[in-house]
């Protein structure tokens, strides 16, 4: 379901582009891929911190879950506009976390960076600031 | 694919729970869900920022679409860490998705959104500072 | 000079709050300060994307300084509408800035946190995932 | 005082440039600079991300005013990192705010904003989706 779902998504996306006869004026996806990036990562940013805040008000007892799943959703949604703008799918995405193994090769990725860093606070601890 | 990949990974990330067992010191996973709430959120902020980077590189002919499927990979990971801490799944995002009806709801949504505010504009608009 | 800017805006800032007979219908600050915390939460991580775009058109050679410029301004003033909120000042902000000894106290505070974060890394590289 | 602060700040910030003998060893700026761009601007969409789980846990009653305005100072911090990076000062961001002639500047600014957005609303909402 979920690929036909994000799938579907992407392809009714795709027919918001400029190029493939999508109005700013009658659509909101066409809109803001015809105002072109900054309008649609600013989306990103806002919608990144509207998750935070919806995970915030859950955490502490207020807010919904359905909240919560809605700010991601809006999240997820914003990110697939930037990807269609890149000539990206959601498929991609799921194909990299797919290639990554699982969750196995991500922790592996973010184990690596963090033992990077460390080594270089190590360097960094060994001296005088 | 979809369905499998993130309904795989999600279930992965349920295994990292502290109360699954879920070592804190051999996982990345493990160690957010330990750290509690504002650890992981912190993460969807800052990966937000990285996907924001990589779409402008890749806008300004530098950085490459790999890098950016790369980013949103993370971003849309971090949350679904979010989304297991709360009790939810990947499979609430795509079915909030699919409840909009496709990106026809959604834009509805947006539109009313839009309106609403345009009707507040024009209160405003209509007085003086 | 900034002490009288930022004070100046602090103040004009406290005669928008709604006990103070700020009006939403006229005043931009006294809307968002009405609407409550997540209306200009939101404005501050949307402007930090927006500091993000404009520093990277500028990375990038297009873009102009002064557009960083009103982005920066933007992100701190809408942190001075939060600190308002929770009645705050930008000169708890300064002088936080200065309780940390200038920059020397700012950089053993971020090496500490190196630090602690690479002593944890490295029980976590010291085993198996 | 907080001229002097900034300033001071913005200064010492100066001398951590690699060009100025600014080592990425010792110093937590220093690194930052040498990393180039992402690294602090990665930085600002997560402290943004800080300050608005500070105010969140205020809000909700718990957290405390200290936090919030540690992370403020935080995300004011690394801001002045980037406009050194690029030739700018903590003082064009205050001349900025000053520029707009206190807050009504600002809230005008918003205003117009917010009155394009209306008048491209409008033609949105006379039309179908």
């Amino acid at each position: 379901m979920t690929t036909d779902v994000l799938g579907r998504l992407a392809e009714v996306i795709e027919t918001r582009k400029p190029d493939r006869g999508g109005d700013p004026e009658t659509s909101y996806v066409a809109r803001l891929l015809h105002k072109g990036p900054d309008a649609f990562l600013k989306k990103i940013t806002e919608e990144a911190g509207e998750v935070v805040m919806a995970a915030k008000d859950l955490q502490h007892g207020s807010g919904t879950a359905q909240a919560l799943v809605g700010e991601v959703a809006d999240l997820w949604f914003h990110s697939m506009i930037a990807l269609s703008h890149f000539g990206l799918r959601p498929a991609d995405v799921v194909a990299e976390l797919a290639r990554r193994e699982g969750i196995g090769g991500l922790e592996e990725k973010a184990l690596r960076k963090a033992r990077e860093r460390e080594a270089q606070e190590a360097a960094r601890a060994a001296t005088t600031r």
